[in-house]
C-alpha cells in the first residue's frame, strides 16, 4: 500500500498528537533525579531551617543586652561557651553573656541575635561590642526558607540540580518521576553493515543506528536498537516483539515502493496505518501506525530524511510520553539568497543561521548528502504554498539547539 | 589561615586558569559517543557512497538510449532484472534494456541514469519512457558524500547524534574521546544528615550533595560524593585519597573562621592554597588549592554560595579538563528596579530575566534562601565598583541556561 495522495503535514501532526502518552511512574533515589521529569508535587515536609540558627560565624547574644553599646561606651560580654555547626548548647544565655557560634548552629536558648565575628574584639574570655544589633540580626528563622506544608514544585517539572537540592531540604529522599520512554528501533535493509573499511559490493554502512541512538538519548529516552533483514517472517516477529516490549517503535527503511519494502504492509496487517506518505520534503515516505496502542514511526532509510522525520514527527511525541510539552520554537530570519521550495510540500531545508545578523543561508548540497547536517545549524521551514523565497525576504527557521530539552 | 585581604575575582580566574587541564583519552565504541568530546581528527577512510548507486526507486537505464523519448515517440525498454537495495546485478545493461532498481542499490554495469518509478509506465515486462534523462540522473556518485582522505571533523568537537552518523559512514567503529573528568566531592559538616522528616536538634539536611551531583553531571563529568565528619584525621585521609584518585576535588563547608573549620589548613599542609577568600558576594570564603597537581576547590557550606562558587569558579574548569573552552556569555539587560550591590565586591545576584522585554528583576529574599534559585533564571553580575544600579539602567546578566553545554 502507498498513499498516492500525500497527507499534509498539519494533518499528520494532528493524527500523531491524538495518541495518548503512555509512560508510567517510578520511584527513584533523589540523587538520580537530575534531568528527570517529576511525577508528583513537592509539598514541604519540614520547616527549613528546622530551628532558628546563626547565619554567620560570630557570637549569639541578647539584642536588648547590647542596645546601648557604642564606641565610647562599649559593652563587654563574657564568652561562656563555643558551639560548632552540628552542636547544640544547653546553656540558657543571660545578660552579660555571649556564646561563640558557627554559621548554621542552633541559636542557644535565650539568645535572639548574632554579632559577626569581624565586628567584635575578643580578649581574655570577653568580647567588646561597640554598636547595637536588632533582634534576629544574622539569624535564619525557623521556616524562612521552606514552610512545612508549602507546595514548592509542581509535577511535570524537568528537574535540574537545584531542584534536587531544594527537594532534599524539603525532606525527600526519594521522588516519583516518569519512566524514561523505552524506544525499540528496528533498522531494516539487507545492504546495511557495521562501520568498516572493507565493504563488499552492494553494502552500505549503517549510520542511522548511531544517529537514532543519539537523538533518542537527547529526547531523554532509551534506545533499544536491532537490525533486521528484509525478510517478511523475521520482520513480523521483530515488530510484534518490539510493540509488546517498548513504549514506541521506530523503524527505518522499507517505506517506499520497491522490491523488499515490507514494513508498512506488516504494520498494517498487525494494526493500522493512518499515515503513509506525507507532503514533506525530504521525508515523504514517512509512515505512522499503531499496533495494540503502541505507536510505530516508520522512517526512511536515507539518513537525511530520517533526521528530518525524527525532528518533525517523532521527537516531540517521545518527549510528550514523559509529560514534556515541547513546541517548535520558530524564529523569523532573513534569507541570505534566493531559496527554492516546492509549493506542494512542507519543505525542511538545512541551513546556516547567523545569530549576529539574523540572516540564514541554505546549504547547497544534493539531497542525500548526510554531511550537510554538520554544516548547518537550523532548518528553514517553507510550508505548502511558499514557493520561492526571495533574497532579503523573511522565512521561518527552526534552530537545531531549540529542538532539544536542556 | 584566612586572607583578610580578599582576592579580586579577576585574579582568582587567572590563578585557576593557569592550571593545565588533565584528562586522558580513551577509545570507545561509536555508539556511546553522544555528548562526548572527540580527541582525534576524523579523516574519511572510504568513499561514500562506495560506488555509484541509485538515489531513487526506479529503473536503471543508459541515458543515451532514451535521449529521443517523447510523449509522441515513447521509448520502450525491456526490464531484464530487478535488484533490491542490498543486491548487486551481474548483468551488463545494453541498449533496449532497463533494470528495476531500489534506492541505494549499486548501479548495474553499463547503466548511467535512473528514471523514477513514477515517471514510467510498466506493462508486460516493458517500461514506457516519454522524456529523456541526463547521464547521472538520480544517481548518487561514488564519493559525493564523503571522499576518502578528507578531514571532516576536528578534535575537540562535542559530538551530537549526527556527528556519530557521519563518523560511522566515514568507516569508524570506535573513536578516541577525552575521558570524563572524575570529580571527588567531600562534604564536610557534622550537622549534615540525609533527607528525613525526623531531624534531631542541630542537624541539617545535606542538600549540597544533590545539587553538586547534578551540576557535575551537567558539566559532562562524573561525581564521586562522600561525606566526612569534621575530624582532622579523617578529613586528611579523605583529601589524600581523593586527590590521588580523582581529576579534581571539591569540598563543601569549613572554609570560614569558626570552630571545626579545618579544610583550608589541611589542604595547605598537603599542598598549597593560592586562594582563600575572594571579594565575591555571595561566596566570599571560596578557597582553591593544589595538591600533587590536583586542584581542590573549597566551597562554602551554604547552598546558595555553593551554587555561585561552582558556576563562577568551578564549572568552566571542569569543562576545560575535557578540552571544552566555555566562556561566560554575558547579556546586557535593563534593570526592572533599583538594584543594590556592594561596590567592593563582585556581586552575583539571583534574578529573573524576561526574554520578551529584556528587563531583569532581582529576587528579593534573604541571602540564605536556597529556594530563590528556583524563582530565578539568571544572575545579575555587578562587578567591583558598580554600586547601585538604577531602575531602567543597564546591567550584565548571565542566564543559567547559557552556563551548561547542550
Amino acid at each position: 500500500m502507498y498513499h498516492k495522495n500525500l497527507l499534509n503535514v498539519q494533518k499528520t501532526f494532528e493524527i500523531i498528537q491524538k495518541l495518548e502518552w503512555n509512560t508510567k511512574k517510578e520511584l527513584i533515589n533523589l540523587q538520580n533525579g537530575n534531568s528527570r521529569v517529576l511525577a508528583q508535587e513537592i509539598e514541604v515536609k519540614i520547616d527549613v531551617p528546622p530551628f532558628n540558627r546563626s547565619a554567620m560565624d560570630g557570637y549569639a547574644v541578647i539584642a536588648d543586652d547590647v542596645s546601648k553599646a557604642s564606641e565610647t561606651e562599649p559593652r563587654y560580654l563574657k564568652v561562656v561557651e563555643e558551639i560548632g555547626a552540628g552542636d547544640v548548647s544547653n546553656h540558657v544565655i543571660e545578660f552579660g553573656q555571649a556564646i561563640k557560634i558557627a554559621t548554621g548552629a542552633k541559636m542557644p536558648m535565650g539568645s535572639d541575635a548574632v554579632i559577626m565575628e569581624e565586628n567584635v574584639e575578643y580578649e581574655g574570655g570577653k568580647i567588646k561590642i561597640v554598636s547595637p544589633v536588632n533582634s534576629n540580626n544574622d539569624v535564619a528563622l525557623k521556616g524562612e526558607d521552606l514552610k512545612k506544608g508549602e507546595l514548592i514544585i509542581s509535577d511535570d517539572q524537568i528537574l535540574g540540580p537545584h531542584h534536587l537540592s531544594v527537594i532534599a531540604s524539603a525532606g525527600y529522599n526519594e521522588i516519583e518521576v516518569y519512566k524514561k520512554p523505552q524506544i525499540g528501533v528496528i533498522i531494516t535493509g539487507n545492504e546495511l553493515v557495521e562501520p568498516s573499511t572493507k565493504l563488499t559490493p552492494g553494502k552500505i554502512i549503517n549510520s542511522n543506528k548511531f544517529a537514532l541512538k543519539g537523538v533518542i538519548e537527547d529526547s531523554m529516552a532509551v534506545a533499544h536498537i536491532q537490525q533486521c533483514s528484509d525478510d517478511s517472517k523475521q520482520l513480523i516477529l521483530a515488530v510484534e516483539e518490539a510493540v509488546d516490549k517498548y513504549d514506541a517503535v521506530i523503524t527505518t527503511g522499507g517505506t517506499a515502493i520497491s522490491k523488499g519494502d515490507l514494513i508498512v504492509d506488516i504494520v498494517e496487517d498487525l494494526g493500522n496505518v493512518p499515515i503513509h506518505g506525507v507532503s514533506i520534503k525530504p521525508g515523504k515516505p514517512f509512515g505512522f501506525g499503531i499496533i495494540k496502542q503502541t505507536p510505530v514511526f516508520m522512517l526512511s532509510g536515507y539518513p537525511v530524511a530520517v533526521a528530518v522525520q525524527y525532528d518533525i514527527f517523532v521527537r516531540n511525541h517521545i518527549l510528550k510520553m514523559q509529560k514534556i510539552n515541547k513546541k517548535f520554537n520558530f524564529i523569523t530570519a532573513i534569507a541570505g539568497e534566493n531559496i527554492r521550495s516546492s509549493p506542494d510540500k512542507y519543505n525542511v531545508i538545512r541551513a546556516n543561521f547567523k545569530d549576529d545578523t539574523g540572516v540564514v543561508y541554505p546549504i547547497r548540497t544534493k539531497a542525500g548528502i548526510n554531511k550537510s547536517i554538520l554544516l548547518s545549524n537550523c532548518y528553514i521551514i517553507a510550508e505548502e504554498g511558499t514557493g520561492k523565497i526571495k533574497k532579503h525576504g523573511k522565512c521561518n527557521i527552526l534552530k537545531y539547539n531549540t529542538l532539544k530539552i536542556c
